[in-house]
């Protein structure tokens, strides 16, 4: 969702880190959308990250940019622990030997998408950019490990990384993945659209978000930043807007009112609780602040966002 | 030669975290040392652990406890980026899932050598035990992605692993081996043995240190926690002593004289100094203390601790 959405405002732009495009390369499992009118040339391609010789085939092209968003979700690294190892870190691994062994003169900047979950409790108020890496999911775990492989293959010169960390993408358009995360989206998702959400967490739980649209700005900054201004530390805390469940509710109701709210059903669900649990509220993400990272400024914000980007999408394809 | 100590430890003993041992068995790529008069069943094996048949092998005799200290030092791993991830990484790797592999009945106490390379500057004035994993040497890099791995697996009731973070282990008795910080032990080891070592580093350089035989306590200790006591963060910075390359010529001068200190001849390498300078110098680490991990008070001790266990042995094979 966030590679199309990249895709489509990198299409628009024809221009990153200040250089304009001169071509788009698009890889996924499932054939990639083509960004419709797009100035510039792309190329589509239906590829299995796990084999080597792909992975070769892909880096061949010498992109100066790699955007790695490819990622097992959270809720299937935890259920399925071989594919989530396999797709989350093997992949991962993969690409940056094959970066690797394309040097020494080809150093592509390597942003990779990384997520909050690398985090799990106890937590301080607020978590400050020195705070451990102690995952309670095997997702959190993948990326903890990616990050710290990038940093190393950074300091080494084998490539350029930047890890960012994603706060939960909400509100995510379309319809429910795998991520024990949905929740977060659906309860804002599905009743702008007139469908009834499920809510499995009370509503006090707290978490971190960013918009779609945020995600995307935070993806294409991680692309231009100097490797002076990185320094050696290459994984970064996104900032976000710290919210409860009850707070999107709020929100909800002042855009659509108490009838869009009535179509919140609970249900609470123990095992997503669980994983919800040992994810962070609250971060103080002053590295990247200072970096020039931007996120929304409360959820009415993040709510807005998804009726101006997503909801006529939704809308029209209703 | 940690696991030299621990295996005469063990074998003197004959107990472990409580329990009588039955079988102490050595595996190293080179024949492990027979511990001398061991009352009970020794069997030593020669095995590359990068091999996944030889790794289930040996998980097949189904040990209680598994204490995986084998690792590609940190200059080696900083020389020959292939061989490090292969060893300290994929090795690790191999263990774990053949553990894995074996249960879901099989569940042992697995500890995990880990270091305090994990840690990278900058650092505050001493380091809690929530401070992040930012590494600046590949040996790091691999040690705490070994961490991640160890608390995943253990979360995930494959096995109940424990990974300390051992200071720089000084007095290192023997020979140099390729750790670049081999030349902390040297600058007391050689002089106390009448011979001269160099010094490549300015007087200055702090760092944090523990000798050969709190490691081994080390060892035992994190044995026989239990999982209610670990909570969690499975890795674990172990105490030492905080003190300077100054101070450990002074500990050396008060125990061998001005005639001992004038066998340490400076001799600055910036490519040493490259690597040291990203070590840590001192931490404060609760968890550990509270747990009963214990190290030395002061370098004095450190080098008292040479001269009972090791000076002697050094002075007979003289």
């Amino acid at each position: 969702m966030i590679g199309r959405k990249l895709a489509l405002r990198l299409a628009a732009d024809g221009v990153l880190a200040g250089r304009a495009v001169s071509q788009l390369s698009l890889v996924d499992v499932v054939e990639p959308a083509r960004p419709a009118g797009a100035g510039l040339e792309v190329v589509t391609r239906t590829a299995d990250l796990c084999d080597p010789d792909t992975v070769r085939a892909l880096v061949a092209g010498r992109p100066d940019v790699v955007f790695h968003l490819a990622a097992v979700v959270s809720g299937e690294a935890e259920a399925d622990v071989d594919k989530g190892y396999r797709v989350n870190l093997d992949a991962s691994r993969l690409l940056l030997e094959a970066i690797r062994a394309a040097g020494p003169e080809y150093v592509p900047r390597v942003v990779f998408s990384s997520s909050i979950a690398v985090f799990g409790p106890p937590f301080p108020e607020a978590i400050g950019d020195d705070h451990c890496t102690a995952p309670l999911t095997s997702y959190g775990t993948q990326k903890a490990i990616v990050e710290l492989l990038l940093s190393d293959y950074t300091r080494r010169g084998f490539l350029d990384g930047v890890a960012i960390r994603l706060p939960t993408i909400c509100v995510r358009p379309g319809t429910p993945n795998l991520a024990a995360s949905g929740f977060f989206s659906s309860i804002i998702r599905e009743p702008l659209n007139g469908r009834e959400a499920v809510l499995p967490v009370p509503d006090d739980v707290r978490h971190w978000f960013a918009s779609p649209r945020a995600a995307v700005g935070f993806l294409l900054r991680a692309a231009e930043l100097t490797a002076e201004e990185l320094g050696a530390r290459r994984a970064l805390t996104m900032p976000g807007v710290s919210a409860t469940v009850g707070d999107e509710i709020e929100a909800l109701r002042r855009v659509a009112g108490e009838e869009a709210v009535a179509r919140i059903r609970r249900e609470p669900d123990p095992a997503i609780l669980r994983i919800v649990d040992t994810w962070p509220g609250r971060f103080d993400p002053r590295r990247a602040l200072e970096l020039g990272f931007r996120a929304e400024a409360d959820f009415g914000e993040i709510v807005r966002v998804y009726l101006e980007d997503d909801l006529p999408v939704a809308a029209a394809g209703a």
